[in-house]
């Protein structure tokens, strides 16, 4: 589809009616790197679109380097599509970028999920870019996926949950989309650490309805983040934190999350 | 074998006999990352010894974050084997220290190869490790082993030569070294950074016979290096740079660089 010139990637899941759930994914992510126990579930209920934002995977145009551009970006391709009221549900990177969209565009946004994610200037999301390039430094020198370890915890259930995630992000064969690339993540990276730098934000603006969820040993956006979330925003829902789970702690539980994302959406 | 009480893993090929050639490897590698073509073609000749320095893959303590550091590691673990006469054979990182050792050690070293390297100070050095780490980002994400970017050429040719010697890596499947540790990694990138960063060094104070080589693109140690190192040391012989081939020209051209360096440590 085309935005203001630029072709944006995306897929469209579920029922075609009641209020479209706009899916907003992590760092260096693309269409491919959402769980599809996770995009299934939620779409066997309701719209579910997934998109790459500008310059991410098979998108075209530059990747901005702050949140801020990211969100103005998503909020231009949601409108390009013909919605008027949309739900988000963000994902680290895309739960900051959610949070921009839902207090600047009060109308336009009913309701948000937030997972493994924090608010600006939230503790030890500045050293997100370093985490991230430091475990895909020591996944490619000892040749695992640098997501079991970003991702899941480092005990017998962790692992296994990860290389259960691992075979399922491969479940797709056809139409796969395109990695992101160096500059775009170079972007991101940027963005990330200015997130992390802020001053810290005001989320009492965002009023709407928001369902917090994470791992509750997060070491990617440290899971006080998400405590921290749910304290301050007046109108959160925490799910429990997943035990023994990390940055990927909705993917770990897909099951439990789905069911309670649903009821979130449907209440 | 324990060199002032630290544990050093090596390996020990051919001849048991004759000046030993001593063999040290590049950024990240350990043990396995020499081809084995190249230590076997050698060995079949010569007593040749792999190393892992203080620190790298198997060998016990802490990398130091200079060459000059490494350089002093290296000659304790070869005065610690009871050699007084050695060759020695440097790629990359083990071609900086290979000419530390070479300067301050005149009596110890008998003869240099230098493969994919270039003196202190030398154009692009100072950008190895941010290549090192683009190209490791850029593999995780594309599924690529990096070493297929950043030691070949983006030619069939050079991608074919790229895959062989990844499969050949794997050739060995018992008693593998184990992979380099973050924080050693770490340390080389500083040391490699401050190489590149040097004031240029005096290469008239090599007098050992220098045989110097590498592909005619490498796109890490810009090969503007190699040709330098031929101009400047008093005593060396260039092997004319390898066509189409990059930073693992002397793999990627196995056969004939095997042949040569034998017959520059024979003559």
């Amino acid at each position: 589809m085309s935005v203001d010139g630029i072709a944006f990637v995306y897929r469209q899941l579920g029922p075609e009616d009641g209020v479209p759930l706009i899916l907003l994914i992590h760092l260096a992510g693309n269409l491919d790197n959402w769980d599809p126990r996770v995009v299934d579930g939620l779409a066997a209920r309701r719209r579910v679109i997934t998109f790459g934002n500008r310059g991410v995977g098979g998108s075209g145009g530059a990747t901005p380097d702050t949140i801020e551009g990211m969100a103005r970006d998503a909020v231009r391709f949601i409108r390009t599509l013909g919605f008027d009221q949309v739900d988000v549900f963000g994902l680290s990177l895309g739960g900051f970028i959610a949070q921009v969209i839902a207090e600047e565009e009060p109308r336009l946004v009913r309701k948000v999920i937030l997972a493994g994610t924090g608010p600006a200037g939230g503790p030890g999301i500045d050293k997100v870019p370093a985490l991230a390039v430091q475990g895909t430094i020591k996944g490619a020198l000892t040749r695992q996926d640098p997501k079991l370890s970003l991702f899941f915890t480092d005990t017998a259930s962790g692992r296994r949950a990860g290389r259960a995630l691992l075979r399922r992000l491969k479940e797709r064969t056809d139409n796969r989309d395109k990695d992101i690339s160096l500059p775009s993540l170079r972007a991101q990276l940027k963005a990330v650490k200015r997130w992390g730098r802020q001053a810290p934000s005001d989320l009492s603006a965002i009023r709407q309805p928001v369902l917090v969820a994470n791992g509750e040993n997060d070491r990617m956006v440290p899971s006080q983040n998400t405590l921290d979330l749910a304290t301050r925003l007046p109108r959160s829902e925490l799910v429990p934190l997943y035990p023994d789970s990390g940055h990927g702690g909705i993917f770990q539980n897909h099951e439990d999350f789905v069911a309670r994302a649903l009821s979130f959406l449907e209440s």
